[in-house]
Protein backbone atom coordinates (compact mmCIF):
# COMPACT_ATOMS: atom_id res chain seq x y z
CA UNK A 1 0.00 0.00 0.00
CA UNK A 2 1.07 3.46 -0.79
CA UNK A 3 2.80 5.93 2.06
CA UNK A 4 2.27 9.11 2.50
CA UNK A 5 4.30 11.65 4.82
CA UNK A 6 4.15 15.45 5.62
CA UNK A 7 7.28 17.04 6.90
CA UNK A 8 10.19 19.30 6.37
CA UNK A 9 12.63 19.72 3.38
CA UNK A 10 15.80 21.37 4.33
CA UNK A 11 19.65 21.85 4.00
CA UNK A 12 21.36 20.88 7.12
CA UNK A 13 24.89 21.82 7.67
CA UNK A 14 26.74 19.11 9.71
CA UNK A 15 29.51 19.38 12.38
CA UNK A 16 30.63 16.04 13.34
CA UNK A 17 33.89 14.81 15.36
CA UNK A 18 34.57 13.43 11.92
CA UNK A 19 33.67 16.10 9.85
CA UNK A 20 31.39 18.84 8.94
CA UNK A 21 29.25 18.70 5.96
CA UNK A 22 27.39 22.20 4.76
CA UNK A 23 24.00 22.66 3.41
CA UNK A 24 23.25 18.57 2.85
CA UNK A 25 19.60 17.59 2.23
CA UNK A 26 18.06 17.17 4.76
CA UNK A 27 15.09 17.57 6.83
CA UNK A 28 12.08 14.87 8.41
CA UNK A 29 10.13 14.31 5.14
CA UNK A 30 13.57 13.49 3.53
CA UNK A 31 15.33 11.28 5.37
CA UNK A 32 11.47 9.35 6.08
CA UNK A 33 10.69 9.22 2.36
CA UNK A 34 14.84 8.08 1.19
CA UNK A 35 14.00 5.55 3.71
CA UNK A 36 10.50 3.92 3.01
CA UNK A 37 10.87 4.25 -0.27
CA UNK A 38 13.05 0.95 0.39
CA UNK A 39 9.78 -0.74 1.02
CA UNK A 40 7.23 0.87 -0.57
CA UNK A 41 5.73 3.63 -2.75
CA UNK A 42 6.33 6.80 -0.69
CA UNK A 43 4.48 10.36 -1.63
CA UNK A 44 5.94 12.80 -0.05
CA UNK A 45 4.72 16.76 0.93
CA UNK A 46 6.48 19.36 1.82
CA UNK A 47 8.12 23.06 1.27
CA UNK A 48 11.10 24.27 -0.25
CA UNK A 49 12.83 27.80 -1.24
CA UNK A 50 13.52 28.98 -5.13
CA UNK A 51 16.79 27.90 -3.73
CA UNK A 52 16.05 24.23 -3.71
CA UNK A 53 18.50 22.87 -6.51
CA UNK A 54 16.68 20.32 -9.62
CA UNK A 55 19.37 18.08 -8.63
CA UNK A 56 17.60 17.57 -4.61
CA UNK A 57 14.28 16.81 -6.51
CA UNK A 58 15.75 14.73 -9.06
CA UNK A 59 17.76 12.41 -6.31
CA UNK A 60 14.27 12.22 -4.71
CA UNK A 61 12.42 10.92 -7.72
CA UNK A 62 15.35 8.46 -8.83
CA UNK A 63 14.66 6.84 -5.71
CA UNK A 64 10.99 6.49 -6.57
CA UNK A 65 9.66 8.90 -4.46
CA UNK A 66 6.30 11.00 -5.50
CA UNK A 67 7.12 14.55 -5.05
CA UNK A 68 3.99 16.08 -6.70
CA UNK A 69 3.76 17.45 -3.30
CA UNK A 70 6.54 19.53 -3.35
CA UNK A 71 5.46 22.72 -3.17
CA UNK A 72 8.04 25.68 -3.99
CA UNK A 73 7.27 29.22 -2.08
CA UNK A 74 9.39 32.14 -3.17
CA UNK A 75 12.14 32.51 -0.25
CA UNK A 76 14.39 30.23 1.10
CA UNK A 77 14.23 26.40 2.13
CA UNK A 78 14.46 25.83 5.84
CA UNK A 79 18.14 25.63 7.12
CA UNK A 80 19.38 23.84 9.93
CA UNK A 81 22.70 23.42 11.58
CA UNK A 82 23.82 21.59 14.60
CA UNK A 83 26.92 20.10 16.06
CA UNK A 84 27.41 16.58 17.89
CA UNK A 85 29.39 16.00 21.01
CA UNK A 86 32.07 13.55 21.41
CA UNK A 87 30.17 10.99 21.68
CA UNK A 88 27.82 11.48 19.18
CA UNK A 89 24.65 11.13 21.64
CA UNK A 90 23.99 14.91 22.15
CA UNK A 91 23.95 17.85 20.22
CA UNK A 92 23.93 21.35 19.87
CA UNK A 93 21.80 23.25 17.33
CA UNK A 94 23.47 26.22 16.66
CA UNK A 95 21.22 27.43 13.85
CA UNK A 96 17.61 27.56 12.76
CA UNK A 97 16.05 29.51 9.43
CA UNK A 98 12.50 28.26 9.32
CA UNK A 99 12.05 30.37 6.22
CA UNK A 100 9.50 28.73 3.66
CA UNK A 101 8.94 26.72 6.60
CA UNK A 102 7.75 28.46 8.93
CA UNK A 103 4.18 29.00 7.74
CA UNK A 104 4.05 25.79 6.31
CA UNK A 105 0.06 24.95 5.56
CA UNK A 106 0.40 21.64 4.37
CA UNK A 107 -1.87 20.54 1.08
CA UNK A 108 -1.96 17.89 0.11
CA UNK A 109 -2.67 17.12 -3.62
CA UNK A 110 -6.03 15.71 -4.32
CA UNK A 111 -4.65 12.24 -5.82
CA UNK A 112 -2.58 11.72 -2.50
CA UNK A 113 -5.71 12.18 -0.63
CA UNK A 114 -6.59 8.51 -0.31
CA UNK A 115 -3.35 7.31 0.76
CA UNK A 116 -3.94 4.65 3.24
CA UNK A 117 -0.77 5.07 5.58
CA UNK A 118 0.28 8.34 6.39
CA UNK A 119 3.12 9.44 8.27
CA UNK A 120 2.94 13.09 9.86
CA UNK A 121 6.62 13.77 10.59
CA UNK A 122 7.73 16.57 13.62
CA UNK A 123 5.24 19.77 13.39
CA UNK A 124 3.05 21.72 15.28
CA UNK A 125 -0.04 19.53 16.25
CA UNK A 126 -2.61 21.92 14.40
CA UNK A 127 -0.92 21.51 11.32
CA UNK A 128 -0.48 17.52 11.86
CA UNK A 129 -4.22 17.92 12.56
CA UNK A 130 -4.93 19.61 9.55
CA UNK A 131 -3.13 16.42 7.53
CA UNK A 132 -5.45 14.37 8.91
CA UNK A 133 -8.76 16.49 7.86
CA UNK A 134 -7.63 16.47 4.19
CA UNK A 135 -7.42 12.59 3.87
CA UNK A 136 -10.12 10.26 2.47
CA UNK A 137 -9.38 6.81 3.67
CA UNK A 138 -6.56 6.92 6.45
CA UNK A 139 -5.83 3.42 7.96
CA UNK A 140 -2.64 3.81 9.65
CA UNK A 141 -1.42 7.28 11.29
CA UNK A 142 1.48 7.47 12.98
CA UNK A 143 2.77 11.14 14.30
CA UNK A 144 6.13 12.20 15.51
CA UNK A 145 6.34 14.86 17.67
CA UNK A 146 8.96 16.50 19.93
CA UNK A 147 9.87 18.68 23.17
CA UNK A 148 8.16 21.95 21.78
CA UNK A 149 4.48 21.21 21.18
CA UNK A 150 4.77 19.08 24.56
CA UNK A 151 5.34 21.87 26.27
CA UNK A 152 3.48 24.71 24.24
CA UNK A 153 1.16 23.04 22.49
CA UNK A 154 0.13 20.25 24.69
CA UNK A 155 -3.79 20.32 24.34
CA UNK A 156 -3.30 20.29 20.11
CA UNK A 157 -0.96 17.67 21.11
CA UNK A 158 -3.53 15.55 23.08
CA UNK A 159 -6.71 16.05 20.38
CA UNK A 160 -3.93 14.63 18.02
CA UNK A 161 -3.06 11.52 19.95
CA UNK A 162 -6.58 10.41 19.86
CA UNK A 163 -6.59 10.20 16.24
CA UNK A 164 -3.59 8.61 16.03
CA UNK A 165 -2.83 4.68 15.48
CA UNK A 166 1.07 4.89 16.68
CA UNK A 167 2.90 7.90 18.14
CA UNK A 168 7.04 7.80 18.05
CA UNK A 169 8.99 9.84 19.94
CA UNK A 170 12.32 9.71 21.73
CA UNK A 171 12.99 8.63 25.51
CA UNK A 172 13.37 12.09 26.79
CA UNK A 173 9.74 13.36 24.93
CA UNK A 174 8.16 10.42 26.24
CA UNK A 175 9.15 11.14 29.85
CA UNK A 176 8.26 14.71 29.48
CA UNK A 177 4.95 14.26 27.88
CA UNK A 178 3.56 12.02 30.66
CA UNK A 179 5.37 13.58 33.69
CA UNK A 180 6.83 9.43 34.09
CA UNK A 181 10.48 9.08 34.50
CA UNK A 182 10.51 5.72 34.54
CA UNK A 183 10.29 4.83 30.69
CA UNK A 184 7.88 1.70 31.15
CA UNK A 185 5.45 3.40 33.23
CA UNK A 186 5.83 6.35 30.88
CA UNK A 187 5.37 3.97 27.65
CA UNK A 188 1.68 2.61 29.15
CA UNK A 189 0.65 6.27 30.16
CA UNK A 190 1.58 7.64 26.76
CA UNK A 191 -0.66 4.64 25.85
CA UNK A 192 -3.16 5.43 27.71
CA UNK A 193 -3.91 8.80 26.04
CA UNK A 194 -5.08 7.91 22.66
CA UNK A 195 -2.67 5.82 20.01
CA UNK A 196 -2.86 2.20 19.80
CA UNK A 197 1.03 1.96 19.75
CA UNK A 198 3.46 4.50 21.44
CA UNK A 199 7.31 3.60 20.12
CA UNK A 200 9.86 4.90 22.21
CA UNK A 201 13.30 5.38 20.19
CA UNK A 202 16.61 5.51 22.87
CA UNK A 203 19.21 5.99 20.31
CA UNK A 204 22.23 3.47 20.83
CA UNK A 205 20.32 1.47 23.23
CA UNK A 206 17.40 0.90 20.86
CA UNK A 207 13.92 1.01 21.25
CA UNK A 208 10.81 -0.11 23.20
CA UNK A 209 6.94 -0.64 21.91
CA UNK A 210 4.20 -0.60 23.70
CA UNK A 211 0.94 -1.42 22.96
CA UNK A 212 -2.21 -2.79 24.65
CA UNK A 213 -1.84 -6.42 23.61
CA UNK A 214 2.19 -6.87 23.79
CA UNK A 215 5.51 -5.23 24.88
CA UNK A 216 8.66 -5.53 23.09
CA UNK A 217 12.33 -4.19 23.22
CA UNK A 218 14.90 -3.69 20.49
CA UNK A 219 18.35 -3.13 20.48
CA UNK A 220 19.99 -1.01 17.92
CA UNK A 221 22.19 -2.31 15.13
CA UNK A 222 25.38 -2.47 16.36
CA UNK A 223 27.13 -0.03 13.76
CA UNK A 224 30.54 0.73 14.78
CA UNK A 225 30.96 3.48 12.55
CA UNK A 226 28.61 6.51 13.39
CA UNK A 227 30.12 9.43 10.88
CA UNK A 228 26.55 11.63 11.43
CA UNK A 229 23.35 11.06 13.18
CA UNK A 230 21.02 13.37 12.29
CA UNK A 231 18.07 11.43 10.45
CA UNK A 232 17.94 8.70 12.47
CA UNK A 233 14.73 8.78 13.90
CA UNK A 234 12.88 9.89 10.65
CA UNK A 235 14.89 7.32 8.54
CA UNK A 236 13.81 4.40 11.72
CA UNK A 237 10.13 5.77 10.84
CA UNK A 238 10.20 5.58 7.35
CA UNK A 239 11.76 1.85 7.66
CA UNK A 240 8.77 1.20 9.66
CA UNK A 241 6.18 3.14 7.84
CA UNK A 242 7.74 1.95 4.66
CA UNK A 243 7.79 -2.47 5.83
CA UNK A 244 4.27 -1.53 7.48
CA UNK A 245 2.95 -0.29 4.46
CA UNK A 246 4.30 -2.82 2.53
CA UNK A 247 2.57 -5.56 4.47
CA UNK A 248 -0.78 -6.99 4.07
CA UNK A 249 -1.78 -6.36 7.40
CA UNK A 250 -0.78 -4.71 10.38
CA UNK A 251 -0.16 -7.91 12.58
CA UNK A 252 1.48 -8.24 16.15
CA UNK A 253 4.54 -9.78 13.97
CA UNK A 254 4.26 -7.68 11.05
CA UNK A 255 5.00 -4.63 13.47
CA UNK A 256 7.76 -6.14 15.24
CA UNK A 257 9.27 -6.82 12.07
CA UNK A 258 8.86 -2.86 11.21
CA UNK A 259 10.33 -1.88 14.01
CA UNK A 260 13.33 -4.16 12.87
CA UNK A 261 13.50 -2.92 9.73
CA UNK A 262 13.09 0.78 10.68
CA UNK A 263 16.20 -0.51 13.60
CA UNK A 264 18.48 -1.52 10.36
CA UNK A 265 17.43 1.62 8.21
CA UNK A 266 18.21 3.93 10.74
CA UNK A 267 21.80 2.08 11.32
CA UNK A 268 22.64 3.01 7.73
CA UNK A 269 21.48 6.63 7.58
CA UNK A 270 24.07 7.31 10.34
CA UNK A 271 27.09 5.64 8.70
CA UNK A 272 26.99 8.64 6.25
CA UNK A 273 26.74 12.40 6.52
CA UNK A 274 23.03 13.74 5.28
CA UNK A 275 21.24 11.01 3.73
CA UNK A 276 24.17 9.87 1.20
CA UNK A 277 24.58 6.08 2.39
CA UNK A 278 20.74 6.02 2.72
CA UNK A 279 20.07 7.48 -0.93
CA UNK A 280 22.44 4.65 -2.23
CA UNK A 281 21.30 1.67 0.10
CA UNK A 282 19.21 -1.10 -1.49
CA UNK A 283 16.44 -3.42 -0.41
CA UNK A 284 19.23 -6.74 -0.31
CA UNK A 285 21.57 -4.90 2.30
CA UNK A 286 18.59 -3.73 4.39
CA UNK A 287 17.74 -7.48 4.44
CA UNK A 288 21.32 -8.74 5.28
CA UNK A 289 21.51 -6.40 8.07
CA UNK A 290 17.59 -7.19 8.95
CA UNK A 291 18.96 -11.14 9.43
CA UNK A 292 22.20 -9.72 11.05
CA UNK A 293 19.90 -8.08 13.42
CA UNK A 294 18.01 -11.20 14.03
CA UNK A 295 21.34 -12.55 15.28
CA UNK A 296 22.14 -10.18 17.41
CA UNK A 297 19.58 -10.27 19.68
CA UNK A 298 18.39 -14.16 18.99
CA UNK A 299 18.14 -15.33 22.68
CA UNK A 300 19.22 -18.47 24.24
CA UNK B 1 29.02 -27.15 40.11
CA UNK B 2 30.03 -24.75 42.68
CA UNK B 3 30.73 -21.24 42.66
CA UNK B 4 32.80 -19.20 44.81
CA UNK B 5 32.55 -14.89 45.15
CA UNK B 6 35.27 -13.07 46.67
CA UNK B 7 34.09 -9.58 47.46
CA UNK B 8 32.88 -6.94 49.91
CA UNK B 9 30.29 -7.20 52.43
CA UNK B 10 29.13 -3.89 53.58
CA UNK B 11 26.66 -1.48 55.92
CA UNK B 12 24.83 0.65 53.37
CA UNK B 13 22.98 3.91 53.77
CA UNK B 14 20.47 4.75 50.68
CA UNK B 15 18.65 7.66 50.09
CA UNK B 16 16.26 7.13 46.81
CA UNK B 17 13.57 9.61 46.09
CA UNK B 18 10.92 6.36 47.54
CA UNK B 19 12.36 6.98 51.12
CA UNK B 20 15.95 5.98 53.02
CA UNK B 21 17.32 3.13 54.58
CA UNK B 22 19.95 2.95 57.37
CA UNK B 23 22.59 0.05 57.42
CA UNK B 24 21.24 -1.88 55.35
CA UNK B 25 23.21 -5.32 54.74
CA UNK B 26 24.96 -4.61 51.59
CA UNK B 27 28.21 -5.45 49.24
CA UNK B 28 29.50 -7.29 46.39
CA UNK B 29 29.82 -10.63 48.14
CA UNK B 30 26.34 -10.11 49.67
CA UNK B 31 24.42 -8.93 46.50
CA UNK B 32 26.59 -11.85 44.08
CA UNK B 33 25.89 -14.66 46.45
CA UNK B 34 21.97 -14.23 47.07
CA UNK B 35 21.34 -13.72 43.60
CA UNK B 36 23.96 -16.74 42.57
CA UNK B 37 22.11 -19.53 45.41
CA UNK B 38 18.78 -19.06 43.09
CA UNK B 39 20.68 -21.60 40.82
CA UNK B 40 23.41 -22.83 42.35
CA UNK B 41 25.91 -23.73 45.81
CA UNK B 42 27.90 -20.44 46.40
CA UNK B 43 30.93 -19.66 48.75
CA UNK B 44 31.49 -16.78 49.88
CA UNK B 45 34.78 -14.99 50.48
CA UNK B 46 34.79 -11.45 52.49
CA UNK B 47 35.78 -9.52 55.51
CA UNK B 48 33.68 -8.18 58.40
CA UNK B 49 34.19 -5.94 61.65
CA UNK B 50 32.96 -7.17 65.17
CA UNK B 51 30.00 -5.23 64.58
CA UNK B 52 28.54 -7.33 61.95
CA UNK B 53 25.15 -9.36 63.50
CA UNK B 54 24.64 -13.01 63.64
CA UNK B 55 21.08 -12.02 62.14
CA UNK B 56 23.21 -10.85 58.47
CA UNK B 57 25.06 -14.71 58.66
CA UNK B 58 21.69 -16.50 59.49
CA UNK B 59 20.23 -14.68 56.48
CA UNK B 60 23.10 -15.71 54.40
CA UNK B 61 23.57 -19.61 55.95
CA UNK B 62 19.64 -19.79 55.61
CA UNK B 63 19.56 -19.28 51.78
CA UNK B 64 22.43 -21.73 51.11
CA UNK B 65 25.24 -19.35 50.80
CA UNK B 66 28.44 -21.18 52.85
CA UNK B 67 30.31 -18.07 54.84
CA UNK B 68 33.34 -20.27 56.38
CA UNK B 69 35.44 -17.87 53.78
CA UNK B 70 33.59 -14.78 55.59
CA UNK B 71 36.34 -13.53 58.32
CA UNK B 72 35.88 -11.65 61.31
CA UNK B 73 38.40 -9.01 62.13
CA UNK B 74 38.45 -6.20 65.03
CA UNK B 75 37.42 -3.47 63.57
CA UNK B 76 34.32 -2.11 61.47
CA UNK B 77 32.66 -3.47 58.88
CA UNK B 78 32.74 -1.64 55.62
CA UNK B 79 30.14 1.07 55.58
CA UNK B 80 28.81 3.15 52.39
CA UNK B 81 26.32 5.87 52.07
CA UNK B 82 24.84 6.55 48.92
CA UNK B 83 21.79 9.11 47.62
CA UNK B 84 20.13 8.46 43.75
CA UNK B 85 19.44 11.23 41.74
CA UNK B 86 15.35 10.95 40.84
CA UNK B 87 16.10 9.49 37.66
CA UNK B 88 17.37 6.72 39.51
CA UNK B 89 20.40 6.23 37.07
CA UNK B 90 22.88 8.25 38.78
CA UNK B 91 23.97 7.99 42.65
CA UNK B 92 26.37 10.19 44.54
CA UNK B 93 28.54 8.11 47.02
CA UNK B 94 28.25 11.13 50.08
CA UNK B 95 30.39 8.45 52.63
CA UNK B 96 32.70 5.71 52.63
CA UNK B 97 34.48 3.91 55.52
CA UNK B 98 36.63 1.41 54.46
CA UNK B 99 37.05 -0.13 57.95
CA UNK B 100 38.17 -3.85 57.89
CA UNK B 101 37.76 -4.31 54.31
CA UNK B 102 40.88 -1.37 53.59
CA UNK B 103 43.34 -3.73 53.78
CA UNK B 104 41.24 -7.09 53.27
CA UNK B 105 43.94 -10.19 51.61
CA UNK B 106 41.39 -12.82 50.59
CA UNK B 107 42.77 -15.98 52.19
CA UNK B 108 40.71 -19.08 50.60
CA UNK B 109 39.53 -21.85 52.91
CA UNK B 110 41.70 -24.66 51.77
CA UNK B 111 38.31 -26.42 51.58
CA UNK B 112 37.52 -23.85 48.80
CA UNK B 113 40.26 -23.75 46.51
CA UNK B 114 38.63 -26.17 43.81
CA UNK B 115 35.83 -24.06 42.88
CA UNK B 116 35.61 -24.27 39.68
CA UNK B 117 33.44 -21.27 39.22
CA UNK B 118 35.27 -18.19 40.65
CA UNK B 119 33.74 -14.37 40.71
CA UNK B 120 35.97 -12.23 41.31
CA UNK B 121 34.00 -8.60 42.65
CA UNK B 122 34.86 -5.48 42.04
CA UNK B 123 38.28 -5.11 44.25
CA UNK B 124 42.24 -3.84 43.86
CA UNK B 125 43.37 -6.26 40.48
CA UNK B 126 46.30 -7.45 42.93
CA UNK B 127 44.00 -8.73 45.33
CA UNK B 128 41.92 -10.21 42.66
CA UNK B 129 45.11 -12.00 41.19
CA UNK B 130 46.09 -12.94 44.54
CA UNK B 131 42.66 -15.16 45.06
CA UNK B 132 43.27 -16.51 42.08
CA UNK B 133 46.44 -17.53 42.36
CA UNK B 134 44.96 -19.40 45.52
CA UNK B 135 42.78 -21.58 43.01
CA UNK B 136 44.03 -24.95 42.39
CA UNK B 137 41.53 -25.87 39.20
CA UNK B 138 39.36 -22.80 38.39
CA UNK B 139 37.63 -24.04 35.35
CA UNK B 140 35.36 -20.10 34.25
CA UNK B 141 36.50 -17.28 35.73
CA UNK B 142 35.50 -13.75 35.58
CA UNK B 143 36.13 -10.40 37.12
CA UNK B 144 34.39 -7.24 37.76
CA UNK B 145 36.18 -3.68 37.98
CA UNK B 146 35.65 0.15 37.93
CA UNK B 147 37.19 3.34 37.02
CA UNK B 148 39.32 3.50 39.94
CA UNK B 149 41.71 0.73 38.70
CA UNK B 150 41.20 1.40 35.33
CA UNK B 151 43.11 4.70 35.75
CA UNK B 152 45.11 4.13 38.68
CA UNK B 153 46.09 -0.06 38.55
CA UNK B 154 46.35 -0.30 34.71
CA UNK B 155 49.18 -2.55 34.49
CA UNK B 156 47.67 -4.75 37.06
CA UNK B 157 44.20 -4.89 35.61
CA UNK B 158 45.66 -5.98 32.18
CA UNK B 159 47.76 -8.57 33.79
CA UNK B 160 44.49 -9.76 35.82
CA UNK B 161 42.40 -9.70 31.94
CA UNK B 162 44.72 -11.65 30.69
CA UNK B 163 44.11 -14.75 33.26
CA UNK B 164 40.27 -14.22 32.92
CA UNK B 165 37.19 -15.99 30.95
CA UNK B 166 35.03 -13.25 31.59
CA UNK B 167 35.50 -9.68 32.46
CA UNK B 168 32.00 -7.63 33.38
CA UNK B 169 31.92 -3.82 33.16
CA UNK B 170 29.80 -1.32 32.77
CA UNK B 171 29.43 0.98 29.72
CA UNK B 172 31.06 3.99 30.76
CA UNK B 173 33.70 1.31 32.15
CA UNK B 174 34.22 -0.11 29.20
CA UNK B 175 35.48 3.27 27.24
CA UNK B 176 37.66 4.01 30.08
CA UNK B 177 39.16 1.23 29.83
CA UNK B 178 39.86 1.26 25.87
CA UNK B 179 39.32 4.61 24.99
CA UNK B 180 36.53 3.87 22.52
CA UNK B 181 33.35 5.55 22.86
CA UNK B 182 31.70 3.85 20.31
CA UNK B 183 30.28 1.10 22.77
CA UNK B 184 30.76 -1.89 19.90
CA UNK B 185 34.32 -1.26 19.14
CA UNK B 186 34.89 -0.57 23.11
CA UNK B 187 33.25 -4.03 23.83
CA UNK B 188 35.87 -5.66 20.97
CA UNK B 189 38.56 -3.92 21.75
CA UNK B 190 38.26 -5.24 25.41
CA UNK B 191 37.87 -8.59 23.88
CA UNK B 192 41.35 -7.90 22.52
CA UNK B 193 42.50 -7.12 25.74
CA UNK B 194 42.59 -11.11 27.06
CA UNK B 195 39.06 -12.61 28.29
CA UNK B 196 37.37 -14.71 26.19
CA UNK B 197 33.49 -12.96 27.02
CA UNK B 198 32.82 -9.02 27.91
CA UNK B 199 29.65 -8.38 29.22
CA UNK B 200 28.72 -4.85 29.07
CA UNK B 201 25.93 -3.35 31.04
CA UNK B 202 24.04 -0.49 30.57
CA UNK B 203 21.38 -0.20 33.68
CA UNK B 204 18.24 0.14 32.03
CA UNK B 205 19.20 -0.49 28.91
CA UNK B 206 20.59 -4.18 29.43
CA UNK B 207 23.67 -5.31 28.32
CA UNK B 208 25.95 -6.31 25.77
CA UNK B 209 27.89 -9.51 25.44
CA UNK B 210 31.17 -9.97 22.81
CA UNK B 211 33.27 -12.85 21.95
CA UNK B 212 35.13 -14.12 19.52
CA UNK B 213 32.36 -15.89 18.38
CA UNK B 214 29.19 -13.90 18.63
CA UNK B 215 27.28 -10.89 20.17
CA UNK B 216 24.27 -10.13 21.62
CA UNK B 217 21.83 -7.89 23.21
CA UNK B 218 19.45 -7.92 25.78
CA UNK B 219 17.12 -5.35 27.12
CA UNK B 220 16.71 -5.12 30.72
CA UNK B 221 13.78 -6.95 32.41
CA UNK B 222 10.84 -4.31 31.74
CA UNK B 223 10.79 -3.28 35.66
CA UNK B 224 7.95 -0.27 36.52
CA UNK B 225 9.01 0.10 40.45
CA UNK B 226 12.69 0.62 40.24
CA UNK B 227 12.65 1.24 44.42
CA UNK B 228 17.23 0.93 44.67
CA UNK B 229 19.26 0.30 42.10
CA UNK B 230 21.73 -0.71 44.54
CA UNK B 231 23.40 -3.98 43.86
CA UNK B 232 22.11 -4.61 40.43
CA UNK B 233 25.23 -5.11 38.66
CA UNK B 234 26.32 -7.75 41.53
CA UNK B 235 23.00 -8.94 41.08
CA UNK B 236 23.46 -9.77 37.48
CA UNK B 237 27.00 -11.00 37.96
CA UNK B 238 24.86 -13.53 40.63
CA UNK B 239 22.02 -14.91 37.90
CA UNK B 240 24.86 -15.19 35.55
CA UNK B 241 27.35 -16.96 36.99
CA UNK B 242 25.12 -18.68 39.07
CA UNK B 243 23.19 -20.13 36.07
CA UNK B 244 25.96 -21.02 34.13
CA UNK B 245 27.78 -23.02 37.01
CA UNK B 246 24.53 -24.83 37.57
CA UNK B 247 24.77 -25.65 33.51
CA UNK B 248 26.35 -28.81 33.10
CA UNK B 249 29.06 -26.49 29.95
CA UNK B 250 29.52 -23.36 29.35
CA UNK B 251 28.13 -23.09 25.16
CA UNK B 252 26.99 -20.40 23.78
CA UNK B 253 22.88 -20.71 24.34
CA UNK B 254 23.90 -21.70 28.09
CA UNK B 255 25.79 -18.46 27.86
CA UNK B 256 22.67 -16.68 26.42
CA UNK B 257 20.66 -17.81 28.56
CA UNK B 258 22.63 -16.54 31.68
CA UNK B 259 22.57 -13.70 30.45
CA UNK B 260 18.84 -13.40 30.69
CA UNK B 261 19.08 -14.70 34.33
CA UNK B 262 21.36 -12.19 35.53
CA UNK B 263 19.17 -9.65 33.85
CA UNK B 264 15.96 -10.76 35.61
CA UNK B 265 17.34 -11.24 38.90
CA UNK B 266 18.77 -8.01 38.88
CA UNK B 267 15.16 -7.22 38.23
CA UNK B 268 14.30 -8.50 41.57
CA UNK B 269 17.41 -6.58 43.30
CA UNK B 270 16.09 -3.22 41.94
CA UNK B 271 12.23 -3.64 43.37
CA UNK B 272 13.06 -3.66 46.87
CA UNK B 273 16.02 -2.00 49.25
CA UNK B 274 18.71 -3.50 50.06
CA UNK B 275 18.99 -7.15 49.62
CA UNK B 276 15.44 -7.60 51.20
CA UNK B 277 13.68 -8.56 47.68
CA UNK B 278 16.24 -10.55 46.24
CA UNK B 279 16.89 -12.55 49.64
CA UNK B 280 12.63 -13.16 49.68
CA UNK B 281 12.85 -14.31 45.48
CA UNK B 282 12.65 -17.69 44.85
CA UNK B 283 13.88 -19.88 41.98
CA UNK B 284 10.10 -20.31 40.86
CA UNK B 285 9.76 -16.43 40.30
CA UNK B 286 13.09 -15.99 38.66
CA UNK B 287 11.77 -18.71 36.06
CA UNK B 288 8.46 -16.84 35.22
CA UNK B 289 10.52 -13.40 34.90
CA UNK B 290 13.22 -15.33 32.43
CA UNK B 291 9.73 -16.58 30.42
CA UNK B 292 8.28 -12.80 30.64
CA UNK B 293 11.41 -11.09 29.07
CA UNK B 294 11.55 -13.84 26.52
CA UNK B 295 8.42 -12.92 25.64
CA UNK B 296 9.48 -8.94 25.92
CA UNK B 297 12.15 -9.55 23.36
CA UNK B 298 10.96 -12.48 21.20
CA UNK B 299 11.21 -11.04 17.15
CA UNK B 300 8.71 -11.46 14.50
Amino acid sequence: MTLLVVGSTAFDTIETPHGTAADCLGGSSTYFSLAARLFTSVRLVSVVGSDFPSAHRQLLESRGVDIAGLESKPGKTFRWHGRYASDMNSRQTLDVQLNTFGDFKPVVPPAFRDTPFVFLANGAPATQASVLDQMTKPQFVVADTMDLWIEHERAGLEALMRRLDGLIVNDSEVKMLTGRSNLIQAGRAALAMGPKLVIVKKGEHGCFVFSNFFHYALPAYPTENVLDPTGAGDSFAGGFMGYLANCDSVTLWNMKRAVAYGTVTASLTVEGFGVDRLASSDRALVDRRYHELQQFVAAG
